[in-house]
């Protein structure tokens, strides 16, 4: 498949069977700065790497983020009022890693309670804490909205980014490689 | 402001006046890839670059983006029922500054009407077209649910990045520049 003039694209009908394989390779393409989100639920914490976190407004502060209800994380999502969320630098990528692909995220002292009760990761470039304001669920996923009530910022690093299955870092157009 | 524990998070209260800004700072250090917003309106194409844009599921394919109501783009996408996604690579760059920052975003052959009526822009390393499910108001702001319903993957490329308000590139992490 080609996006360019002469391979026109296929109709829906031709890639209908291997559509979510390409709906996945499109959002592979699609590069994103790394997350983790965090909650305090029964006194417990839960958090998970995320890659959905988007601003939707400044005044007020509020965010939002995709996830599936799937995850482990969802019933601790779904039952809690307070979310943090740490924007990852190059310096977090095991964290992210370990928010991602391990279940034993909150052993050690790389975290400490914060505002509202939430679990605050340390030695992040910045942080929000939030109340959700509204969980919209699509079949197994859902849409989060988050007001934000409290906030600081870290060290200012290199982000972490992700971008077709892999952890890379940004780099300035202006210098050829 | 530092997140290092020997120096706490100062409380809300203390930087309540100027908490938008460091929310938009918080959001400066979050890495987003880059995507052209497209529709046609009234026989019209309107479109809009967005850092926004974020998977909600693969089964069925299905995408969110988050725009200010406030936006010249917001009437077309509030009126119109189909939208197209297009992921930026760095050979795009010019289109993105284009469509952020000037008024003449379709004079020229940079782009044709594709499935469903909606513009589509040439050689960009993917595109989504889709049916516009959910717009949910947030004061100013919106959040955009789509059910893609066609697309097509072109040439692989390097995707185009924004992060700390200017364009990047990304490169992986196991080499030191």
């Amino acid at each position: 498949m080609n996006a360019k003039p002469e391979n026109p694209p296929q109709p829906a009908a031709a890639v209908e069977d291997s559509f979510p394989q390409t709906f996945r390779e499109v959002f592979r393409r699609h590069a994103a700065g790394v997350a983790i989100l965090t909650v305090n639920y029964g006194g417990r914490p839960y958090g998970f790497t995320a890659t959905s976190v988007a601003s939707l407004s400044a005044e007020p502060p509020r965010f939002t983020f995709n996830m599936s209800r799937t995850s482990s994380s969802w019933p601790a999502v779904a039952n809690s009022t307070y979310l943090g969320v740490h924007m990852l630098g190059l310096e977090n990528r095991e964290l992210a890693e370990r928010f991602a692909r391990t279940k034993d995220r909150f052993s050690g002292d790389h975290w400490e309670t914060g505002p509202c009760g939430v679990p605050l990761l340390k030695d992040v470039p910045a942080y929000l804490v939030g109340r959700i304001e509204l969980r919209l669920s699509f079949e197994n996923n859902a849409i989060v909205v988050v007001d934000v009530v409290d906030g600081s910022l870290g060290e200012e690093k290199a982000p972490l980014l992700y971008h077709s299955g892999s952890y890379v870092r940004p780099y300035p157009l202006e210098y050829e490689i």
